[in-house]
């Protein structure tokens, strides 16, 4: 039995992590921590999660973490960095599903987040947790970084497209829209559901956070700078995120069929599913599942592309990917644990 | 043109005052104070009032409130009872919305409040701002205590029932629910869209502080203590109460026609609507109105009636019913500025 | 493999029994119908189940039904009547989860559903499918009538009340909440989005056809009849239904502790969870899980008592407990494939 | 006091024309059909008309019709077009919010609504009812076509750009999303809440009716051919449209301050909002009101520009506008009766 830690279990990735690996027969969470919640039971909390753990929050200490074969930090971004350094050194591996580690240079990361990157010598040893671009060096990595809810929607999305040529990569748009768990449990008006139910806006035009992981990502898979215009907005409901690419063939309309390149492309990803033609993607049917469903279709046969992916955002956007990186990392098969069937309706 | 002032003006009941009043032909907004947002445009906070105020929040001051003829306040608990004697003083009248006035008993209201009263010797001048019970006595009032959003559809659906002594006035059962901006504009987390939403949930079982001012009032109408139990519940949506209503009848089934009772004993309310019989209240039919729905029914004929009653809690159950107060307290017309429609669908 | 066929397979009940049992490792389902969708893929219509069955729909044929060990009707009432004779004469065990069998009185089920009933000589032979009151009639049944949503919530909620007789069993008060997707997955302008979203309304309250098997299923509790005043409302959201139910102690307050009471009697069911003292239920907490959260209180310890219960509607309130119903009749354990954590946030 | 007729008047459009109308003081309804409604009164059928109107639905007649100044088509495509040319030769004004006559090419209209055109020498007659596109020729028109409300949307948004020839008008891209009444109340599984709410998916990326019409008014702009890919997708709420637009800048950036270019464009429009830069529009804050916010942006400074706007579907994206036209018809301001506040929150 895998003896997992979670730093930060409070939050919607740190509950999510709890239901998911609650019928994950090799790992078994053995420590949980909040400095805010220091001795409550998690069941009290998240009255879900009843009958399932006899687990109590306690503050982070790195002798009871470095007990764990693998520690996840679910914390918001500015914590992993400073704690990251210590559990490597103690033999932990670590499953970060926070941004502190998703960028490779450590300019760009200060200039995103504000401040300077606390253990900036890891950032090239992290390696980039998306299974479906990194599965082997997942595999051998001490260090993951788990990729963004957007980025991992938008990256599936794009991949099959600018790693065959197909599209210009210097003119890319990603119109996405997430619902609100993606904001996290943090008590701000901006979030009530008087605020944001029975409304859709979008934000962060100017600059999101996730634009310079998604440039990177998809950098990597066309191997050339990749430029994305990338506009996110908020759904008035919990889970789910939808990205909307369009992309610009080169010089004319492809002859290949978009279809089988993507089948093609993706038929060894479990998680990745490419929905037959004329089917298009709806968040509910991949509600709790570790799951991203895509289509693809070339309006009027026109020269635009536009790919669609749906995504949870707390399971195939976080956490559930993340069980699916510890998954790999520990030689497993890549889908143990990770069975749950989309909440429709 | 009648200057009103406002104080707290950022959160749900503020911005109600000032859309319905945007539509007052005899009132006019001179003043609303904000300390957290002072400078602020209102219309910056609440995009929806652009291009109907040019008015910016400013930090509470006696001076400037005194040149008000109306001053509303539109504050959590505990503010208005230190401000409101001097606003008398300076010859304002005053409508409060929040919680302070509107208990008699100055040790109950400490029993529910957690504190004394800062300005008890006016608990008893102060009328209890309900229209179709204290019409007059809101005429000639200084101070009006507007009443609770539970409160108003309890009372109201109860009313004809207590009146005319057809129900025991000892065992009357209350089973409300509101949309979550009768929580307010508070950073909570309790109150995200990613908690409340999809859910359904009791609250404040054991004692909510809408229930002495509930059996105050019905205690009011029937002329002998009315003992209530009353459970109020959080709804997935922003606005709307509603309350389902349970009382027996005495010795024997009543002869009378409820129905006819109840068009007759509201008869003179502009704001009540007694349904047709076979008509269900519904509270999108009142959203964003000063109305409250009500229907009657005796079911299989036993000897239990059910009431029902729906409202929107920020028009006639807050800032709607305090400018019904208002009118009647410049004797003008009950219904001027509130002929906004309900918002179906 | 116990072989399952499900006859109407189009409905909620029905995709969530697919949801169901595809994590369940001892029944396989091996014929699914629907008339109208004969010869489409199941996951074509859900596509939640995409990966998970390689199953189309068929036109019900009593030949190719008789090959199963068990048969659930996901079917409205109506349809269930008409074919079961047949299916236990070719050794079928049955699972109706419609209301056909859930009356022993065929003449009350008459009154309720305006049409004599086409096979009343097996009224009486049917179990009514509730674990919790009828596990040994079950573990032996030919026939199982699976209960309502409602009664399952409101006959758990009160069935310790009723069973130590501390309650007045002729005034019990049910008012109740579900989502919309107990209305089915049926055309009607009712239902759409634009008319039940962020409202909320009582319905039936003159006579629901869920009131009669309330009253049976409590009178069998309580040894005695049992009247109850049920109101039922509709929520602005898709799972989960709440039950407040309120009953008056007997002639005098009891001694007895309530939450000992409810735990005690509760013990050996692995799917009724009394929380503990001061947590309320939320529906949130059990979307998509096989339980029922009940809790209970006595405001301001008055002679009340308020219990609220909340289940699933589509799992504990249908295809879930028809599957608990199905373990116990193979003799297996009950929670076999009834492991999913709720789904919260 | 100008007589009006409603042909259609129980969809959400027609409900609409009734609210907004409600506090029209120039405009009395005098008629509304229904076929299958006739004799029904129309409070009895929308409930927070109560109060308002003593009318009831009749089946549409043509002498009873012509008594009315201008009629009011809130009908489905195809029903207009037969009965438009009989209104006219009675001498009536028609404003037809469906879509028969928003295209001026009877071929282009046949191929996307597959049937031949029942009235086609009427459709280079009729006026395009966008009034901040056409303002003059509306106040002359015997028929205007309302238009859709996706188009309201993405025509008010590029038409700066366009008017002024920044960008490329060949490579337009439009996201939208809108919530569930644009598709009606009609009876269809599709639209049940349970199979909308509380997800997110792109609809009609094939081909979208609204598409020929949005590309017919944008090139009506530029003066040249436009080509837009366009991909609506529906939103888990009742009200609201949301466009987010990308556009790319010819040659080279551009020197012109957008910001200054969208406010002096718009500066006459008394029901198109443009905002202040930083700030974002949402649905919410126009919803019920006749009002559409704009805002701009150029990402990180590239050569890609996104606009965003939001409208309400029904009012200026229907009901509203069509109120707007009638206004301008009749040479009144164009703003009477259309005064109602966005209903925030």
């Amino acid at each position: 039995m895998v003896k997992v830690g979670i730093v930060g279990g409070t939050g919607y990735t740190g509950v999510e992590l709890l239901r998911l690996l609650a019928s994950h027969e090799q790992a078994s969470v053995a420590v949980i921590t909040s400095r805010a919640e220091t001795g409550r039971r998690v069941d009290d909390l998240f009255p879900n999660l009843r009958g399932l753990y006899d687990l109590s929050y306690t503050t982070p200490d790195r002798e009871q973490l470095a007990t764990c074969d693998i520690v996840f930090f679910a914390t918001p971004h500015n914590v992993a960095m400073h704690m990251v350094p210590d559990m490597l050194s103690a033999g932990c591996r670590v499953i970060d599903l926070s941004a502190d580690y998703r960028l490779r240079d450590a300019r760009l990361w200060s200039s995103w987040y504000g401040e300077s990157h606390a253990s900036d010598e890891l950032l090239t040893e992290a390696v980039y947790g998306l299974p479906e671009l990194n599965r082997e060096q997942i595999a051998d990595a001490r260090l993951v970084a788990c990729p963004g809810c957007y980025p991992t929607s938008i990256i599936l999305g794009f991949m099959p497209l600018l790693a065959s040529g197909l599209v210009d990569p210097q003119h890319l748009i990603a119109s996405s829209a997430s619902g609100v768990s993606g904001a996290g449990r943090i008590a701000k008006v901006d979030n009530l559901l008087s605020e944001v139910s029975d409304s859709f806006k979008p934000y962060g035009v100017s600059g999101h956070r996730h634009l310079p992981e998604i440039e990177q990502g998809l950098s990597d898979v066309a191997g050339t700078p990749v430029v994305v215009t990338f506009v996110p907005h908020l759904l008035p409901m919990v889970r789910g995120i939808h990205s909307t690419l369009f992309a610009r063939f080169g010089s004319s309309s492809p002859a290949q069929n978009l279809q089988a390149l993507y089948e093609h492309f993706f038929e060894e990803a479990p998680f990745v599913d490419v929905l037959p033609p004329g089917t298009l993607p709806q968040t509910r049917a991949v509600r709790g599942a570790n799951r991203c469903q895509l289509a693809i279709a070339v309006p009027q046969g026109r020269d635009t592309v536009v790919v669609m992916a749906a995504i949870d955002n707390l399971v195939k956007g976080a956490s559930g990917q993340a069980i699916q990186v510890m998954n790999i990392m520990l030689g497993l098969d890549e889908s143990v644990g990770l069975g749950q069937v989309g909440l429709l309706p």
